[in-house]
């Protein structure tokens, strides 16, 4: 049967990428990703076919990936992160499920065998290289209003804020979109103290990494570009200090001020 | 300098243990867990010394990882999952915040050089197996209200349901706690339809994985254990079946609605 991994790469760091990730594309003859990705892949993907489709291609990149897969070439179409979080893996099936409602033409992709193999996140990087970030319930909002309308991202930061959720953003600003991050701050104000821990995390896991700790209040979409991730902590979030490091944790649960 | 390795071992499946969990692993003299992870990690703790500790005593295992890594001894403390995520991480961070406030008495703890090696947590183990049900914004949620009380829960979920998340709930049930499955469904059924997909993973990756598919209305707390995961789609989460096969993913955004 023919066959395409989904496979979820981590956030950079070769070292974080899982052995069954590994183990996966070495059993494929096509990988199909963007290109940055396929450079930093390059020791893994030597003599293998691989295909590059510039950023804004993603769903050419999964009709690809099916057709390859579908033609009998093992495939892998891989993504940095988690290829389930806000990447490929959903376009794929975003894909079949047009065909088994007739709105495609591609009655092959339905014999092929998929596999999704899950990765380190962006949000776990971020949490892990300044303490325990995410040591309470949290959650994740992309602020890209290109597929979703922003009333309903709206709606998602005032569930996030009267949740008392840890929020990871996702997507936080673009060259196009440079105003939502600033918007999704002065929502969670209305919830949570403006002293709020917040670490922004660029190129995290990698040899250019750059981790900074702010406040809330202080947040501004300008100190922030599309490589970054940024968490904001919930209302019991700690920004501890011990000598020259510093940690954020947001303890387990809301015992000790009860 | 004393060190101290805070180490995520992933859901369960060893190829999902990162080559950056193992290689610290392999650096460390001493080895804390919860003694069924030991077991599982009988081949990379051969001639280590192992301390295990049991269920509940959570606080003593933190406390043990300190003292052992201030005493010189290399030392790592390991947990499934993602140790960030509802694990030991954040205990850790804690005391070292009560040693800085004055309510410890453990200045050795200070000079312990901490790194913390995320994983892969059971929410993306879920999702993977079944598509891509993170495919969009999400959070989790504990259901164990032994830390927080209730009525900070209660809030989550309604904050939940208002954002439309996808839910993932850890700790979903215990022998003690029976009835708060039925209740975060109940709260849910405000927010999405009963027939929203749900997911039931039990002991995820593992030899003995077990996997349902329901539906949020037919969700029964009778139907789940403490070591099973349950994810929630939010209310453009899909269902499909193609042949023998079948998924479920979470669309990228709202547009084809628009």
């Amino acid at each position: 049967m023919s066959k395409l991994y989904l496979v979820g790469m981590g956030p950079g760091d070769e070292r974080l990428i899982t052995p069954l990730a590994s183990a996966v594309i070495a059993q494929c003859s096509d990988v199909v990703a963007y290109g940055l990705y396929l450079d930093l892949l390059a020791d893994m993907t030597t003599g293998k076919h691989c295909h590059d489709l510039p950023l804004g291609e993603e769903i050419g990149r999964a009709r690809l990936a099916l057709d390859l897969a579908a033609s009998g070439k093992a495939t892998a179409l891989v993504s940095s992160g988690d290829i389930g979080i806000y990447a490929m893996a959903t376009l794929v099936f975003e894909l079949l499920d047009q065909q088994l409602n007739g709105a495609e033409n591609h009655p092959e992709w339905l014999a092929v065998d998929i596999e999704v193999v899950p990765g380190i996140s962006a949000m776990q990087a971020a949490a892990s290289r300044v303490g325990a970030m995410l040591g309470h319930d949290f959650c994740t909002i992309s602020l890209s209003d290109l597929l979703t309308p922003w009333p309903v991202i709206e709606q998602r930061l005032h569930g996030a804020g009267s949740g008392d959720f840890v929020v990871s953003f996702y997507n936080p600003v673009s060259k196009k979109r440079d105003w939502q991050l600033n918007s999704a701050r002065d929502i969670l104000l209305q919830y949570r103290p403006a002293n709020t821990p917040v670490v922004i995390g660029r190129q995290l896991t990698r040899s250019d990494e750059d981790i900074r700790f702010t406040r809330l209040g202080d947040l501004k979409a300008n100190d922030v570009d599309m490589f970054t991730l940024v968490s904001v902590g919930n209302r019991e979030t700690r920004h501890i200090v011990n000598g020259s490091k510093e940690w954020i944790y947001t303890p387990r649960g809301y015992a000790s001020k009860a």
